[in-house]
């Protein structure tokens, strides 16, 4: 039997389009001679599509698509991920399934079991999980199809779930495993999933092919990378990552071959890849194709430039420097230079005479009262003004430049320096944009030098530095890490040696700031906690605050 | 049997302060000879407490309050509710229970089987279902105790879950039923409340108990409502709504008593009453005291400050009018007229002198080039510049004042009027707008009534009015409703009479908007279905757009 994995790149409601695309890989698959073809978890709609799956209409579309599909079907068994209706009055109204089809019928049809409902995920908001689990034979083979999720419930010190739905397909006695996945990157998680399926080869003793999705979805980036491997727990092969490809196996040769492949993963090779195909699909699927920003000479908006010229090509990005009474001469030079290294249009737009006419207008206001954090805000919002009129006049989306540490303490002024359509290194801690930075530069110099081994500076009033009002970033990191992606308290963190007046400083800044990450742009996700959808927490409260 | 219920208003993590408003109720009911005292669900550590679940330092500190609590446990009982940890090592880590204290110890939990995961609610991303139900004993009487959802599922048309709690709870022969709730407002929802108890009381031909939380919790307002309800189905007692209330009822005395009670619950006065106590709370429960906000002399803002000057005092409530090249003098004397009426300070302050700063320092790049939304936008951020400036010197918290219509379609500007810390009116449509405005002026003119009668316009271009770019409000706001509200598909909508066209222009600019609504502030939420964390969908699709 030979089987095509077709690691797709869709967009979410796009049924003609993404239906479309499913047709021409089933065409080649059936001149390569493939006895099936496997697409991705909810392929036909895109993953995920949220809310619009409680719409009647979403659905039916959903329908048609497969039917559509189905013509495509003589000759060749197309595996096909699609929400299906829960034929019970109980729970919820859809499943969350894979179709087999083939000669025009649904020959099969797998529901997921184990819903992930936690971080990113809010399956049990929609899915209502599958309670009975059956093998389908297939050209004489015995196939145990699961999505995604159903495959994770094992070797798990702390399992999400009571059940495991291979452990009941195993007793079918199936041939082969097959998945399909809709699994976003973060950096680790291309190894975790590895880990995963070899695990269920070896426990179960049988070939696994598994088919993720790729591409951007606002925050999430799904990586690709999808599998075979052997039922030793030989991986046969690794697709690629963070980009589109169809690959046809045939399952003896993946039986006798002995071969192990590795692909390399360097994570801020990955994380630099995931974040250009994050822009790239954000502008892409949107129908954009030029973006602008503010350059300040610091390391966060000359990383953003970076990554966007290479994403849209430099000619598409537009860099605006802004300078202050308070900028200083070397900024102003550092971030021409990086414009310049990299061909980007830039203009120089010194916000003074803006500011000025807020100074005067709210003299009467601001009479005999001294300045303070208003007038660094007010700079902020002068230079949004500028980048959101250039936006609007000339059909840029505006990338927001902020970077992890700052959103988490809130160091940043919104409607300010926190506007834009997407942040793009918003879910980098500062010691991570260093890191970045410098695997940027790795074959040249592309961003200035001086710009790294500079002190960090918001350049708001006269020789301002970041460890004026911040801990050194590496401290600062690690205590927000520990917070954040580990969950710690501070009795914990503090255990870890670090100061305690520091700590809990440290976690009340993240917690009264919520109010202004709820109002910040989508951050493509790179770590197992973002920013965004993956981290809801009250914005009114009094823990650790 | 003497039962006290106990309608309390909670801050989300302020065990503290929970546990001690907690005491100073049960040290009131026994002085009142109660036999029982009841919270509310997870009242305490506040309702909903979302990501903070998974901290397990915060679960500590519920734990801690427990402690407390039970120690004023000798001589009365107290239902409480709180999570639990889940002793399985299999599911999710945490129970949403109702514990029951009395004479130090704790006597009996039970745990939360159905767990709302749809709109507003993510229960099932933090709790495990209950699986086995057991009516306790206390004090000679055999007590069926659920939590919230548990006695929803029944008369149901499309059940979400496949069990039945109180069925089960039921076959071990109760005397009585208690609930604990977080039951959150919106105009329809009291009544449905009513209903649902009543049904229960019936089918299971017991007294019902039923506590509900009351208060905001930024968008969402608990407006409390407690029910006593006996075996006949009649209503004995409603607590009140929008207020904490604590009450005690002998279980005799409601078994014996005949008369029924209902509360009036006209449509906009709840609405008025429950945006009132958002805004209250916001600010309170923040330590905020003061708000700022810009009066256009529209409907929206007139609206909004109104509310504002009701929920915080008049003198708390700096409105600031900020008329432009197109401002009417009508407008500016309508604002005025308004904050006299209401007796708050108001500035004047023209954006003249800031637009032009812009224009003039953009007219390199703009040369040559019409004027069009850009400079439309530039007026509404300079405007948001000004306002924020005051609330980062003065410490007001902005409030923002789009309506749900508006903010629909995207008729507004990010970062300009788009700005602010609280939207009040966001979830009202335009239409009824103006029915809260005429609510609000019932007693006398409050909101001018020219205000009321003229022609909405934003004002941003000469003689400008907002049917020049979309239709009338009531066919707009009609669309919207059966999309947003109903969930209904295009064909749905057409189907009933609206004009194709217009339908399709209508879905496609929610849609393509929902870039701008993913920045806005929380919305207090008084419909079934609200912008924000009760509608979660793609910004980056190609359905309907």
């Amino acid at each position: 039997m030979r089987i095509a994995l077709a690691q797709l790149n869709y967009l979410i409601g796009d049924f003609d389009g993404n239906v479309a695309k499913m047709i021409t890989r089933i065409e080649k698959a059936k001149a390569d001679q493939a006895d099936l073809i496997v697409f991705g978890e909810l392929s036909i709609c895109g993953y995920p599509p949220r809310d619009f799956l409680e719409f009647d209409d979403f659905i039916r579309n959903t329908q048609e698509g497969l039917d559509k599909l189905a013509k495509h079907s003589h000759g060749i068994g197309i595996i096909v991920g699609a929400p299906s209706v829960n034929p019970v009055v109980e729970g919820k109204d859809l499943f969350n399934s894979a179709f087999v089809l083939h000669e025009g019928e649904i020959i099969h049809k797998s529901n997921k079991a184990l819903l992930p409902t936690y971080d990113v995920f809010d399956e049990y908001r929609y899915f209502e999980p599958a309670f009975d689990f059956h093998v389908f034979e297939y050209k004489g083979k015995r196939i145990a199809l699961t999505i995604c999720e159903d495959i994770w419930n094992i070797h798990n010190e702390n399992p999400l779930y009571r059940t495991c739905p291979m452990d009941i397909l195993a007793e079918q006695n199936p041939d082969l495993m097959i998945n399909i996945s809709a699994s976003p990157f973060n950096a680790g998680h291309a190894q975790q999933r590895i880990d995963v399926v070899v695990e269920n080869a070896k426990r179960y003793q049988l070939p696994c092919f598994y088919v993720n999705n790729v591409g951007a979805q606002t925050e999430l980036i799904f990586d690709g990378g999808s599998l075979v491997v052997r039922p030793d727990g030989g991986v046969h092969h690794e697709l690629a990552y963070f980009e589109e490809e169809v690959q046809t196996f045939d399952l003896d040769e993946v039986l006798d071959a002995k071969e192990q492949m590795v692909r390399p993963k360097e994570k801020m090779s990955q994380v630099h890849d995931a974040l250009i195909l994050g822009i790239r699909d954000y502008f892409g699927k949107l129908g954009f194709g030029k973006a602008i920003l503010g350059l300040s000479g610091g390391i966060d908006s000359a990383v953003t430039a970076a990554l966007a010229a290479r994403a849209l090509g430099p000619e598409n990005v537009r860099v605006v420097l802004m300078p202050s009474r308070f900028s200083s001469d070397h900024s102003v030079a550092d971030a021409k230079q990086l414009a310049e290294n990299m061909g980007m249009p830039y203009d120089i737009i010194p916000i003074e005479s803006t500011f000025n006419a807020f100074e005067n207008l709210l003299t009467p206001q601001f009479a005999g009262l001294p300045e303070d954090v208003t007038e660094e805000n007010m700079q902020a919002r002068c230079r949004g003004v500028i980048l959101m009129a250039l936006s609007n006049k000339f059909g840029h989306i505006l990338l927001n430049t902020s970077n992890k540490s700052e959103s988490a303490v809130g160091y940043g002024t919104l409607y300010g320096d926190m506007c834009g359509g997407l942040s793009v290194i918003g879910d980098l801690y500062k010691t991570e944009v260093f890191d970045l930075a410098r695997f940027i530069n790795r074959e040249g110099e592309v961003i200035p030098i001086s710009t790294i081994i500079k002190p960090p500076s918001a350049e708001l009033r006269p020789d301002q530095k970041d460890s004026d009002s911040l801990p050194e970033y590496d401290i600062l990191d690690e205590i927000l890490y520990l917070y954040i992606e580990e969950e710690m308290g501070p009795r914990e963190i503090i255990a870890k040696g670090h100061d305690e007046a520091l700590v809990k400083r440290i976690l009340r800044l993240v917690n009264i700031n919520e109010f202004k990450r709820f109002q910040t742009p989508p951050v493509l996700r790179v770590s197992k906690k973002a920013f965004g959808m993956g981290r809801r927490l009250p914005i009114v409260g009094r823990y650790l605050s």
